[in-house]
């Protein structure tokens, strides 16, 4: 049996030893100054990493809570909104829109494609009564990045808010929240972040402040108005998720010590660098605008995904991940964000290269066997 | 400075040696076989532990989000429901179905005292459309204990559910789903369940899920429906906050081995131990039916409540929690429930002895000083 054991999943993405540790230490109450101290940095830290001089508010929750709070808190029953779908994580802005009675017009392009900044302000233009405008940064289904920088520009010239999934993107693609003008964020825990799920983020421009005021979709568990009270003491209205915010602190600090630049340049480069390899084994990308936190490949001709993912981690050691939704065994995707190493990388790609010809070879047999 | 650490508070609850260590191993992916059995496993354990054959649905979030899914997923606008209020907690159900546009009878009690199955009899009768009765089985604020078998019976008569926020009680109070007919029982982890905060439960009887069919409120991150839908295959809808799952797993194995009876046993000796101890001390008990979850105790007079539980928290190393919301300064609370041994509540009420004494000579000595 192999030792190997090398996470290159888009979350949970591997966690440093170090971070790892803290969350073995003894448990104490957060209603305590040493609790205040703690989540006071955290949440300051934040806002370097979301590149904003807005609050960040922590959900204990996962991605999807955070979205659906980027909704409920700044809309009203029956208002106009606009929902970019280029994968099943746009598409789960369309479905948090209808359940929530909103009149959501939905922008879709085929698995794998972006959506331009054009189609964005042509949409605009025809619905100016749009109160938002609901994005993804890096569609993890498909490995595809939005321009959000160029659709914050197109979004801000008009009352709508402009609300970004980064669930995936946050420390791995460049995001500057202010100087871009974008109006939500919403990150998770378990991408760039470094830590395991369990944490969800939002942070809101004064234009979103604004909404809010007068939002009337129903929320208690993440009414933002109670975070907001609770930060001013440095603290969280409803029990945290205690060791999730300790494991938080060490991963801030690791990537203050890196600083923010440095981690999306290396993200960069090991993008570049799977990408080039996965090329080399005369494989196709899936994405025509890829992202930075992880890339999407075809599933050769002749080749079962769910098997060749299956294969290479239960015998291998290796974990990608398969497709997900309509994408199911036609691709699989390799992160290349946090705490995944060039080491991991290549040797996920030898595994890859290996595993590839296993099956083509057994598929060849196949009759003589 | 003293090495003591001795956590006394109602949640988080000391998590043990061998569920703190499997947080600190590597991260897997949840996508996996690997996790479908071990998320198995505790759904399968939660069962045993909420007695009921019905199934535990699991959520990333705090206790209270587990609150407000039992209302979203059951009922709709306008609906009557009747809110039993004897503390904070209880008052945390009127104030989640006046978000939600209920129509809500709210029996109100002072803090630490409960509400009897007689008064909800009659509140039932006197509305005979109310969809849902809300209670509370230990109020955490009060140390007050709800006889929800009592309640369970008068509800079980009419058309209405009766949900039971079992947060603080599950694993330290006799609870039995099931037998005793309650429709609804929500749990936290970080309680009587030993693991730290993070991870918050649902179960539901048949009539609860008839309700459930034609319940209109807006949901999606807690919406049952993709809960039970994935439960199927052991898995979550949402990425789940894995480290905690393995976490519980460690936890439920420790109480099966235990057995729950036992569990219940053990905590009501802890209970009653501390109450008499409480007792010899001069002290006052704050509730009139206690909870064996907690022990709250009147500040005596001329000590400030605040400042006690500060002294013995920063100065000895014993956390007790203080008083919630109206209750500041005016109560302390122990908890002896979980992983708090009878050894931790000796140290405990020793070191409050020691400083009750020295606030007082301090108190008296006041004007020589």
């Amino acid at each position: 049996m192999t030792k190997r054991n090398i996470l290159l999943t888009p979350g949970p993405t591997p966690v440093p030893p170090q971070v790892l540790q803290v969350m073995a230490e003894p448990i104490f109450h957060h209603r305590t100054p040493r609790y205040r101290k703690l989540f006071g940095e955290v949440s300051e830290g934040l806002k370097g990493i979301f590149r904003t001089a807005q609050s960040v508010y922590t959900f204990t929750g996962s991605g999807t809570l955070a979205m659906e709070a980027s909704v409920v808190n700044f809309l009203s029953p029956g208002d106009k909104v606009i929902a970019l779908e280029a994968g099943k994580f746009g598409e789960r802005w369309g479905e948090i829109a209808a359940r929530y009675q909103l009149n959501a017009v939905r922008i879709k392009v085929p698995y794998g494609e972006t959506i331009s900044p054009d189609e964005v302000g042509k949409a605009l233009k025809q619905n100016p009564d749009a109160k938002a405008v609901f994005g993804t940064h890096c569609e993890t289904s498909t490995g595809a990045l939005l321009d959000i920088q160029a659709i914050a520009k197109a979004v801000s010239n008009t009352p709508a808010i402009f609300v970004v999934d980064a669930i995936s993107a946050l420390a791995a693609d460049r995001l500057e929240m202010d100087v871009w003008g974008i109006d939500i964020v919403v990150s998770g825990s378990q991408k760039g972040l470094m830590i395991p799920p369990g944490l969800t983020f939002l942070a809101a421009s004064e234009k979103a402040k604004v909404l809010n005021k007068t939002a009337k979709l129903p929320r208690y568990y993440v009414d933002l108005t109670q975070y907001e009270k609770s930060l001013k003491d440095s603290d969280t209205p409803f029990t945290p998720a205690l060791t999730l915010v300790l494991a938080l602190r060490e991963a801030i600090h690791m990537i203050q010590k890196e600083g923010i630049e440095k981690v999306w340049t290396r993200t960069a480069e090991l993008a570049n660098y799977t990408r080039e390899a996965i090329k080399k084994l005369g494989l196709e990308l899936f994405s025509k605008r890829p992202a930075n936190t992880l890339t999407a490949v075809k599933v050769p001709a002749g080749i079962e995904g769910e098997k060749l993912v299956s294969i290479m981690r239960d015998e291998k050691g290796v974990t990608m991940a398969g497709g997900q939704g309509e994408m199911k065994g036609k691709v699989f995707r390799i992160a290349h964000m946090g705490f995944i190493t060039h080491a991991d990388l290549e040797t996920g790609i030898a595994v890859l290269k290996e595993t590839l010809n296993e099956l083509k070879s057994k598929g060849s047999n196949k009759v003589s066997v």
